[in-house]
């Protein structure tokens, strides 16, 4: 194989399972998740100098491969999984396939890039705040983020533990489905039957965003019937958003904050600066923070039941352009963290299906349903993609 | 007749035309229409005494007699129709008779409080920037506002002329539909295809408020297919809201600055602000806002073509309660005008249909198309009317 888009960290190839339900597809791990034998080097030099090669697979690692499918490597990660745009100042920004002029998404990079370019079938990466749904709206593939906790993750870097969830790329929903059976995800459980427009998040995408993901909702709602607009945040977004910055940068300090003092590591701009925001949040503010979070966490849940699932543009808009100017990147960053922060706070598990293009940018739409309804969401996705015109 | 809810100016008797369409119908007419004979006192001491009686009838009085229809009397409004909200500081606040803890709406409050009461079947009124439709919702009953310019107005108080536009209250939509037809609005024309909803405008609505207008919404949408999100304003609806106040404020100072320098009338607190600001708009300022209001009514109009109507409710919430802070008031006027302005703006048509309650408080659904779809608004108003359950 012939890393063509920059994808790869390390290209090797582990045979899965002679007669698993994943046999004949190949995968690749970001960087985050242990693969025994390797340094697990979590997208920064640093760390990577220091580990040693690991003892055993990360648990989604070993599911996958005891379902059959082929590790072809191991792919780019944003530093310490702690960005959604997919540039890592030591190793470079992995190729966007669907548009070369764009980044990729992040922090699952490589995983996407590689996926998107067809060199594997499936992509593993993680998503905490939108690292797995972002990249796969940027590139034009399904991803799917698994409800918090419900897939074991033994052996994966944590970044922020009440927020990280397992997630994966492909480019089709029936190779998505069949990785949620060998991730272990119960095929049972309630089917998504009722869907909510939730106005405020749309109304954080841009003009062209929410024309190009129209008719993707349309075929959602031939099957479903129309969408109910409802408003997430009686407090606004924003102060969601807030929430999910805070609740997460304190965690990521206390996962990383002594490796961070100790080894002093060098850091990329953007990283390093949320670094220190982390360092300085205070136990007060934190606390606040996660009362604020129990009132999300009861909103979304008080308005996901019964079956139903929001329906959104997963991102404001397609990829930035690979050379965009750091304050147009914080004004994208704020937006979608407001539309990509719902689920996180709550848990919940989102999909992203591609669902058009601007000005040559894939754009996603995407699907929120309650804690455990993961099966639901990519039934749902297969069934629109079955009856695309 | 007993004014029972203090809705009226004056009380008479005026008979229309004996055999005309709208026989046996009684209407009311907003304070700002001459009725020949009365003086007409835009609810304002001061201009009503230096007023004489009107010699001749406006047009749409004239209209509505020649229709048949008889006149009971003239009605309040808020001082020179600049204001939403139908607190007049010297004349009092008529009543809500759907609920008479909160505000009417204004400023063609009595002619609402009337219709609503049932004292009427017509409330002739005006609207401006909303002053039939956010009444209408308030009370929950029909309210129209027509495309500009389609109605003649001669004999009625100037306020923005290049907004004004004659408007009318009804307890059904039969009722609003007669009135349409003694107006002069063609019956002809295009109908309603299909319904736009403008994510940004809804999310200025309180989430009691978007839940509330659902199921009107979900009427809709069963004849004419879920309605497609959209943006309306990519510059944001606050940009528009400011738009529509410099455009408007520098029109009313040019109908009523000479005036007000020459009499120094008494207003009540709001609308004394109104004026002071009116009066500092600056020429470059207006020059702007005039820029700014052609590319709003250009987006308008690329949105609503082909039979688009944009769906959204027609208030952020229902009518504050009578005793509510300033602040509030001003907080609810802010998100108000985002979601009524984008019509004025664009001298559309919009009707407001009766949609459900809040704390006991009415919120009305509200339709806005393109000029000269008046009658298409209205007959979908019927259909959807026929329809419910």
């Amino acid at each position: 194989m012939k890393d063509t888009v920059d994808a790869f960290v390390e290209i090797f190839e582990l045979e899965g399972a002679s007669d698993g339900p994943l046999a004949g597809l190949d995968f690749a791990a970001k960087d985050i998740f242990d693969v025994a034998g390797h340094v697990t080097g979590c997208g920064n030099p640093t760390m990577a100098a220091a580990a040693t090669p690991a003892s055993a697979h990360a648990d989604p690692v070993a599911a996958l491969l005891a379902a059959g499918a082929r590790l072809r490597g191991k792919t780019h990660t944003d530093e310490i999984a702690y960005s959604l745009m997919g540039a890592n100042a030591h190793h470079g920004t992995p190729v966007n396939p669907a548009d070369p002029r764009r980044v990729p998404g992040g922090s699952s990079s490589g995983s996407v890039s590689a996926t998107a370019a067809g060199l594997v079938d499936i992509g593993l990466g993680s998503d905490t705040g939108g690292s797995v749904r972002m990249p796969a709206s940027f590139c034009g593939i399904y991803g799917m983020r698994s409800s918090h906790g419900a897939i074991p993750m033994q052996g994966t870097m944590p970044l922020a533990p009440s927020f990280d969830t397992v997630g994966w790329f492909a480019r089709d929903p029936e190779t998505l489905d069949r990785v949620a059976d060998a991730l272990g995800l119960h095929p049972a459980g309630q089917s998504v039957t009722r869907l909510l427009l939730p106005v405020d998040a749309w109304a954080r995408a841009a003009p062209e965003t929410v024309e190009a993901v129209s008719p993707a909702l349309a075929r959602l709602e031939a099957r479903l019937g129309p969408a109910t607009p409802v408003i997430l945040a009686p407090e606004g977004l924003d102060t969601w958003r807030e929430t999910f910055r805070v609740c997460q940068a304190a965690e990521v300090w206390q996962a990383h904050g002594a490796w961070v003092e100790r080894a002093n590591p060098a850091f990329g701009p953007g990283v390093a600066d949320r670094f220190r925001m982390a360092a300085a949040i205070e136990a007060e503010e934190w606390r606040r923070a996660r009362a604020g979070r129990e009132t999300v966490r009861e909103r979304m849940q008080t308005l996901l039941t019964g079956g139903c699932a929001l329906v959104l543009p997963t991102s404001p808009g397609p990829a930035p352009l690979r050379e965009a100017a750091e304050a147009d990147l914080d004004r994208f960053r704020m937006r979608a963290l407001e539309m990509l922060c719902p689920a996180g706070l709550a848990g919940m598990p989102q999909i992203s299906l591609p669902a058009g293009t601007v000005d040559g940018g894939p754009v996603g739409l995407g699907l929120v349903a309650a804690r455990g309804m993961d099966r639901g969401l990519i039934a749902l996705a297969r069934d629109a993609a079955n009856r695309r015109d």
